[in-house]
């Protein structure tokens, strides 16, 4: 620890609309020092996640607010440099919710959303931990399979299918023998999508003109699954061609998330009614019971290469704010991670 | 059968939004005779219901639009006057799908939808087959207790609430020991939830004003389930005021089936979103293999004196589509019925 100071990114302000680089704050703290049962980390990854945009309101959402001036938490991929807990020892890999700063102190006993837990990197990739089978590989394998339950020769369509949690949805409704349906904001994104992960059909939102007449096109028996990320005026438009018993998984509204009022559009309750079918919010963490299943799950078909994952990687702590602004530009194919140190 | 004519109920011409007078046209045929495994059926009451101005669309709809010039379907208790089918017999009490019309000739071996049912008019007025023990009590039993699942202590919106479905909800409510609000457009609509229902709130949402004030006072911890009959701008504002695990039920949509375009208005999915919601659209025939349970649950606390129902009848088979047009401007309290014959 020559390094005796800290580095730390604080939310300044609360960003009105969309965030900008002045509702961030760099400052330089002393060095934290674990106490008896704690462990120090020094940040190797950090994540970059549409839902902490949420956060930085000052208002109910799924997780309580981020406080001014503190610093901001998120999924840390990070090496144990000090331990003073029995189950840890320097050199261990650990992921858990830590912030966005160089080095992190936490307890090792601590159960839930504090928790921090090892990460075996002979078994992949350690910023896997983050993507594929960390936060949105779950929201992925829980939403899609739970909620949507999609049977083969169905037709599921995604929105924000080129993101961290899109692009493992488009796989596992594949496995399942379903027709699948992308839909992203740019031609390299869709062709990703078609070329490496197989998806059946694709539509660049910002480019098809009329997106509900491509959907209309690429999915000609209507639409069974709709997996949603983005909500707006993609999601009126896969809404009009749901079939009857169609299941809406709402998993992000990315589109959303900077809008200061409510949000205006088509009323959804009229076709969920001529089409028995259901729409259901979530958040992973309904799901943590059920979080060891998930990961062996995904583990087992990583191992087996069946499932692939992409990753958008900043280098830099100082880029933390830019690449999280980028989620809402649409700048990252697969998940967005910030690379803080070897 | 000394009368040996016919009249009948037609739809003349598909409505423009609100339906008219002008929608439907009365003509005399010629009486339906019985065939061989046939009965022969003379209307005793007509039912009018909100679902059947969806069906004079040409357009899908959760069943199949009624065809122009052709006589209108809908719920009939009737006694058969003539049977050419073992079992049935001359004085038997039936009710089914049948027609806007004096005499309806049926299969005795229809199945589903089709099919006529005996009614015993000892065990309950034989109206009650149109209302609480038919389809609109049905309703009411399967989309609360089945996809609203309220828990004693939650709160519980109910929305057209003093309609045939709303008022049985209101009840089904309160024997789960929930806190039950009732939404409905007169102020003696309300007393009667209240006083005759036990409901603990109510809102008039045309004297209210600010419909989502009323509406928090009387919910203070939020809503749990809301039980949507109506639609718009009421289901806006309940909506705004759901808690964690909220599920919501898409039963009806009064308020929007007049209209002629896609009904814009608050966007839901954010809501759904944060709070981990569900909203789920349903027609009772998605759960016709229970409907022997429904009837008989019901049943017996019809029998037991525990549930109560109203029933707001017009006299007279030519004020039939007046009584249907009733149901738009909130004239009923309980079950809309025509009495046709004694």
């Amino acid at each position: 620890m020559e390094n005796r100071v800290n580095r730390q990114i604080l939310l300044a302000s609360r960003p009105a609309g969309m965030p900008t680089a002045d509702n961030f704050k760099f400052v330089e703290t002393e060095m934290p020092q674990p106490s008896e049962g704690e462990v120090l980390i020094r940040t190797l990854y950090l994540s970059v996640d549409p839902y902490m945009r949420g956060r930085m309101n000052d208002r109910k959402s799924y997780v309580p607010p981020f406080a001014l001036n503190e610093v901001i938490t998120g999924g840390v991929v990070g090496e144990v440099v000090e331990s003073r807990a029995e189950n840890f020892q320097a050199g261990d890999i650990v992921t858990g919710m830590l912030g966005w700063q160089l080095y992190s102190v936490a307890r090792a006993d601590e159960a839930g959303m504090g928790a921090i837990m090892k990460v075996d990197p002979r078994l992949a990739p350690v910023t896997t931990a983050l993507g594929v089978l960390g936060i949105p590989g779950l929201t992925a394998y829980f939403g899609l399979y739970d909620i949507g339950q999609p049977k083969e020769g169905e037709t599921v369509v995604v929105s924000g299918a080129a993101g961290a949690v899109g692009t493992i949805v488009c796989q596992l409704a594949k496995f399942k023998g379903c027709r699948v349906v992308g839909v992203a904001g740019s031609d390299e994104k869709n062709a990703y999508l078609r070329d490496e992960l197989g998806v059946d059909a694709t539509i660049n939102y910002k480019t098809a003109g009329d997106v509900r007449a491509a959907l209309q096109e690429a999915c000609p028996n209507g639409v069974d699954v709709y997996f949603d990320n983005v909500g707006g005026e993609i999601s009126d438009a896969v809404l009009l061609l749901i079939r009857s018993r169609a299941r809406i998984i709402i998993c992000g509204q990315i589109s959303m998330y900077n809008q200061e009022q409510l949000d205006m559009g088509l009323r959804v309750q009229p076709l969920l009614l001529i089409n028995s079918a259901l729409m259901q919010g979530f958040i992973v963490t309904d799901y943590a019971p059920r979080f060891a299943e998930g990961i062996m799950q995904m583990g087992g078909w990583l191992a087996a290469g069946k499932l692939k994952y992409a990753e958008h990687i900043v280098e830099g702590f100082e880029n933390t704010p830019q690449a999280f602004l980028g989620l809402f530009t649409g700048e990252n194919l697969g998940k967005q991670l910030v690379k803080v140190a070897d």
